[in-house]
């Protein structure tokens, strides 16, 4: 039993586990290691000034950063300091490159696997937006298709064939709780729904939604926190990413 | 002002104050006079004497009764007291019936309006059934189209023509809480949603259907309490007589 | 099996197809062929210009628009570029037509068939006066009456006369949750409850008054969403207008 | 300041203090003394051996006991050891007396204030049993009206004189919540709302009519816990107890 | 039977019947008759021309009016048309006066019940402040005991005897919602418990004392909805005069 | 316009439409085609005789069928009945196969892609068996890994590099809700979170780790229904089977 | 940054790794080492088997076991295999010792210091019960004192004296969960509070004592789960262990 | 037993039984011989002028006081009034000391023991900071640990040796619920959790964390009401100084 401690030393503890602390924050400087994509900062109640080192201690060792629920103020705040920024101000997103990568894969050749980011009506775009902001950043293209709730149910049907050509869903649907359901039904691929707080009355700030995303019959849908755009779109890059080195590899193996 | 009370009493508290006490219970006598259908016993939690008497003092007025909630027990001793009765073991209903009255009207000549009654998924038929009891006690025809639920959406789909011949749609679901939103934006008609505690985790005895079911885009979906087979069924045959006897008088008055 | 495609395309997708890609959102142009009424805008997140191209769409294939939930700038804004609109303040209505129909039905002879819509008390009139809106909106005559919740009894036992006169009628209660229970009573007709958010305490923004809705014994109840004077006004409408179009069909047949 | 220790001691801790240790139970004998009635044994969950004990204690400086929520089998235990017992099977309540007082006060001349105690259906008699149980315990008389929920509104009306002459009034609802709120508009007496769990569905075991009776607009309306038949009892009993003392105190003064 | 209609109009509906129709209201003219006191109007959400248009309908009949969560600004509107007008700030609460009476009886000879207001934190007081002006209004004196909480527990000890004297308390908690609990083991008075909303984190706005109070062991607590002083106010002196009208009419019939 | 039906019945409806209707029950064909996996069956709830007419009517098109939440007896039943079975009594599913095919995949050389199946506690086993044997049936390797639980980290270090060579990991818990978000912190895979409702307490049926995982830091989980072993586990088998497709794909179109 | 890794391994993983793997669980064995203490199993839903694995091999290791939660079949089979063992019905936990240990270390010479344990009522006893079985367990000496609850406040201020004899106190209140905030105001010594879920009603299965406990103004009070008497106790027997380790620990430095 | 009330004044209600009733108020003087540190003052809703009447009170007696959710307007006031004050603006603390006492002992000499405040996140900062300064106003020493929540796992790790060495931890986490479990594991000493609201969606205002802290496995976890910092570091404090005085207890007795 004594060599428990050194292998868990040596096989899982030893990947990304660089940090810097710096006043107010530990900053994680492991992920890209660790998890594959770099750090996101959840803007929402930092101050400008905290963001800033944040990210400069990620652009030091030569990483970008995406900020989600970041105000227009402060993000022009940022992109004063730092080169190569992106703001999204229906998404309340910012991205910060480094070096001189392209900002915005969407439509780059090479790119055989996509992701299809859906609303129910068009008040719930601005959690669309970050979910596309944030499949950009992770350099997966994504398809935009808006407003196809189930009250106007001939625009779903219309949509199908480009839904099933999508290696993941990302479905956003607050007054329209049943799209990620009754869209899943039509599609093999796996879905992410995006419960959203827009609606009134027994929408109760997204929870409504949430919980009938949850008991969905279908089998092919998770579900992400309410308004997680970020977190769904992430989800969603992952799956298409996983598909999009398999496919890479696979050449490489049969190439070799 | 004076003349207030005597306006009341004159025009509002006349129609359908027929009353009688017994021992544990108040019957009112006056809800066919007052309100177009009789006497609708709830019984979880009644013993059979209660049952019993309030029906008796039902019939010797000459109006019948329906029992709802009741098991296959009481249901038993109660047809050995009374003429005229059916037993729906699923729905658990007791139908008792006075004279010679037809007490299945489903498929009689003549009706020209009915009500679809819709479950997603098998199991939620037993609600469903309450609903068609409850139709076929109003006299009005009902048509049963089971599981079809947005797991498998051709189904819905096939359905809509026979869906769009109703008067009224009763949809029962529990696990499957989107089909009342999805079904309603193919028809004109009013859908009374019935949500079921049929499922499990988050659909929290029917709590989470229920308020998907209220916060749905469609705007033709009102809804009834859960597992409310009885409400659900009674709302919707009152749509379809008022529609019936809007024929009907639309008829005589031409004729006469 | 294999004739199923054919099947539903044939007969449930052909009605009310149409649809229209605009940026931001896809609008339904099938609703009047699919629904019996156009499409309703819920105006509340969406910007001015938004709303703008979407009424136009609608308005370009000869329909008009009901639009909730609007502030009165954008509602002026709107009024400067369509023709025939009528802005209700307190019900936060818009309508906009198309030709020289009339706006406002009430009162317009031959309408043997009208909805009464019931507030218990006066700060519930917001949310009557969508429901209102939305019945003229429709083509349904409404009649309003104020005021009559349970604390003060005798104001409703002197409605109930003119109660009983309607075809369907909405009640909308939020501090006196109990009225619509306490009115069904009295009446034969579909009662459409709408919880209301006004109150204070327990009512928890309408989820108390929605809750004793559902769960009253009066049997001819159905609920629709916290605050949903237009879902309320509507799902009445349908079942007045259902009447309406009986007695037409029916008259009509005779005569010929 | 130094006083407030000696004065706190002299006025207040001074008034029924009286206790005895037993295995498992710290036993208050100053009820009576501190609260006007003796003990009330919450018996679910107590062992027999542990609610004997308790009621020896109690006994023992000549004080009776009630007993609430005690089945019948443990109950005919308790009726073998002592003496002068009442066991009502549908409230689950045992009451035990002490020397030879009567016990079941209802109907004893030179009462002239009592308590009403009101269902709206007829399955929530056991809790308003409970109720009437602790009243005549108290010594206070009650009178039982059964059966009088909004869904037939005549019987509530027809027993509005009955209601006006009661010093408070009880009401137990479950299924028919707005009883309460329909009528305490009717009376000018306090009205100690009882919300029962029987029901289904959004009743969500009582919290619906609770819920709702809170927020009632009519302003005599008071709550008390769910099924708490002895609470809403107990309080009740208190006001009459209270005008009966009063008139006892004036008449005295005045003679002498 | 049929006598059932007569005997309903003659004895219940009889009094309190007078009402009066203004536009946006059904102004109830019978309280006075039918509950004891006069109409109670809730400020918020009601324009001051609304409140001014119900008050004048009151006075045109000599009745004076209470209006509860008034701003200081509508306050001083009404308060320029109306006479004998008091305003509690802390309260927010008007009350308007007709004739010369007295309007705060607060220590008025002649009174011998009185209700005690008690607060358990100082950020209770507008609570207790409304209950305690609904009090006067009712012509029932009251003493303030504030801050008396069950942190620093000699407090509530050293008010012991003062609670005592009672005939109702009403006791206002938020943060401390263990305090009416405490408080009713020492009397034997009834406790009306008035939930606050102040407080923090796991108070859910008022909802966590709420349930408190309802579950507490001691007998004598009945509970209104969150916040309000008015209810909680009104039902203390509802008891309390039910005493003093008692001893009233005992006194006068020994006279006589 | 016009020709939107007919673009949506090409492209969209024509995929998986196949179906049968059986006396209640619609039973969809279409799934294999439609969503790549055949039907799944909930049995909770079903009759024996229903779920063996629901598989005949699969068998018959050569397609096997995996039945959910399935007690022993049924089972047994079901067994007799057709060939080619798997019944698992800890996750309480009926796997029934179809021709020769091999039911346990799990070990099967050439899977090179895998899904891990971690439980918190070994309470949370049947949940995490149900998804292992969705994963089997569905033809996607799996590894379990038992009682992690943050309560003993080490026990977490030690399995990372297993968890680290999953293509995506199912986590399962109850009592121990905060291993999802730990785990999620040190791999790059797709997490997929299903919360269970053992525990006690605050636990409230699984409610507490469902909201616990859905607000998790890691960006990397998404989470199923409260004990949904089933959905967890077709969620990741998606995931995996995608990335095996893929290499697969991409070999072959090498080799060509 | 590179040496992170290295000095994470060296200072904090170090302690407490050891673990063995048997089916169905990871058995942690540094528990004594890491947390002062050794394992504890919850017996819940746990086979005899099972628990019967794990203990062997932490006895293998030379150390003793608690179990909690644990029915008296199971406990009655692993006395039959274990020495040293002591099962309480009503705390339902057994615990398992080695060597020749004392297992009840209460009233032991020499331990200054001790925990408190409390009841509201005598129903609370079964968590209090495994309060107290857990710091015998834990060798922390603990006083019992029963069922002084607010109801009776003499009885809390009768105990007091002992009470701040106490080095930390748990408190178990359902019904009367004002218990906690009311003692706590009386001492300097830490509170934990441990909610039941015995009660009724708005107890609702011990959340509205929770929520009460976690409100509490007194600052002394901490909260751990619903019927976590095992967690109070273990929380307690923390604190008390710190104080008599500080005072070995002190005496010995000075001696030396 | 005439002796109990005796007994009860004798003993326990002598001991810091001091206060003063001022307009508003009844101010506890006696919390520090009662309580082991002064009166804390909750500042949210107070007047400036009542907080000064309150401190002016306890400064008068010799003690200092600490106000909690103080704004900084309402600070400056109160330190022009007041001498030898701190004033934290992102904890909204405001001390005041009475002669000249150091107001932050963090770091003095002779501290062997002190609490370890950590956040999950860099928006948590403000509860730790009112942890931290309360901890200093009760002369506990403090070290802040920020930002190490379980997204990035090794940032924790490190922190481990430095969470050992406290006597108490108060760890306080929003968004990442699950820090306080996962740290758990790792120490022996009592960690006390500080749920926050900072967070979106699931969050639900701090009541998913509060509920996943209490669930939690570990058994050294408490809770304390949400964004309660004051509490947090309180409880904490309170074992650290109980440590500390066992250490100074003992070695003095050794001394002597």
């Amino acid at each position: 039993m004594e060599a428990a401690a050194e292998s868990i030393q040596a096989s899982s503890i030893g990947a990304g586990t660089d940090m810097q602390t710096i006043p107010g924050a530990t900053v994680d400087l492991g992920r890209l290691t660790r998890c594959g994509f770099g750090e996101v900062i959840y803007g929402e109640g930092k101050s400008t000034d905290l963001m800033t080192q944040i990210v400069q201690t990620q652009v030091a060792v030569g990483q970008g950063c995406l900020i989600t629920r970041i105000d227009a103020t402060a993000a022009a705040q940022l992109r004063r300091v730092f080169d190569n920024t992106r703001y999204n101000p229906s998404a309340r997103t910012l991205r910060i490159g480094c070096g001189d990568e392209n900002l915005d894969p969407i439509g780059i050749e090479g790119h055989s696997t996509h992701v299809a980011v859906v609303t129910a009506g068009s008040t719930d775009a601005h959690v669309a937006e970050e979910a596309a902001e944030t499949l950009s950043w992770m350099g997966v293209a994504c398809e935009r298709i808006d407003d196809i709730g189930v009250a106007g149910p001939q625009r779903l049907l219309a949509a199908v064939p480009r839904l099933r050509a999508a290696a993941a869903i990302v479905v956003v649907a607050g007054m329209e709780g049943a799209l990620p359901a009754a869209l899943a039904g039509h599609v093999a691929t796996p879905v992410i729904a995006v419960p959203a707080s827009t609606g009134y009355g027994a929408n109760f700030a997204g929870l409504t939604p949430l919980m009938g995303m949850l008991t969905s019959c279908a089998a092919n849908v998770a579900v992400v926190n309410i308004d997680a755009g970020f977190k769904g779109g992430y989800f969603a890059g992952l799956i298409a990413s996983g598909i999009a080195n398999a496919k890479t590899e696979a050449a490489s193996s049969e190439e070799a």
